[in-house]
């Protein structure tokens, strides 16, 4: 994401003096609340709504950057270190091709 | 993110050739899963273990990544067309201070 | 559901001290928790492990019971209640063999 | 639940021919999706509105059951066979008291 981009998501919530609600708890919530939005686009059929997908999609995002910025983390070292996690927990030689979990494989 | 960050992300599919797994549907299923282990870590008390929640938010993010290739979307536009949504839903003057839902203020 | 069921489910909380837990909304986040596990049989697939669907569908039914006993709620009561919006807003000649919300009816 | 109110969310989906929806997939998304708006009903704080809980609360239930039916199961069974499994893995005396996971304990 673009500095502005991130900076306009934290002037929304100072500007609304929402920090006070943005609790880590609160913002889990939020995230699962929107990600079932999202799902919801897909409930009945594969086929959806491109811009029903790409509002209920920056949400999860937004809500995501909220907690980031909540909890003082870097995008990048969280994913390096969760990658780094998968990387390992699904081997490609027995991962590729295969949608089993880790302990299935 | 940073472009690194990304490109390791992508390979990571790439090199187990996930994409095939990767339908939209299938990847909305994915986000509110994750985001439902992310909701885990404060199932029961607003205490939460910090290593915990940074795995599972990064998988939310991974996933929405994901969703955002496959669409072939761009995170900067989705996120700028949202938040122009959300500010003129919640007025700062009416929303200041108010965690009531934007038909409610 | 059999008496000696219900009876079950609450002397298994009751043993173990949890009502301080169940709050209702902790309950809350607890069932979107075992639905998304229960979501988690199809991530991939629509095919399923039978055995596991049963498990994470009991773990839905068996929180949203302890949330109708925390809340003192007659299942009945809140089903036919539910369901008499259901079928105002699904008229049998709009709805019929249509996926479509009712807003789109 | 009562034999007529059974038969009632039956005979709801069957007026519209909604059982070429009801997938095991489509309602395991369905069953989320509810839950995460009863969740809602708790997104900023641990107040709520008793109606709108209950509302949502029986849309789990509705869907819960349609799964029951779509896939042929009993209730009861499948609710004792989980509370068989938790007492197992929740023995009395070490869960007394205790919001640990069983892994924790």
């Amino acid at each position: 994401m673009k500095p502005e981009t991130l900076e306009r998501i934290r002037k929304f919530s100072d500007d609304r003096e929402w920090d006070q609600f943005h609790t880590p708890e609160n913002l889990a919530k939020s995230i699962v609340i929107e990600a079932a939005e999202l799902l919801e686009c897909f409930q009945w059929s594969r086929e959806y709504d491109l811009q029903h997908v790409k509002e209920e999609l920056a949400d999860v995002i937004v809500y995501s950057q909220n907690m980031i910025d909540k909890l003082g983390l870097d995008v990048d070292e969280i994913v390096n270190m969760k990658m780094e996690q998968n990387e390992k927990k699904y081997p490609v030689e027995k991962a590729k091709g295969s949608a089993a979990k880790y302990d299935q494989l």
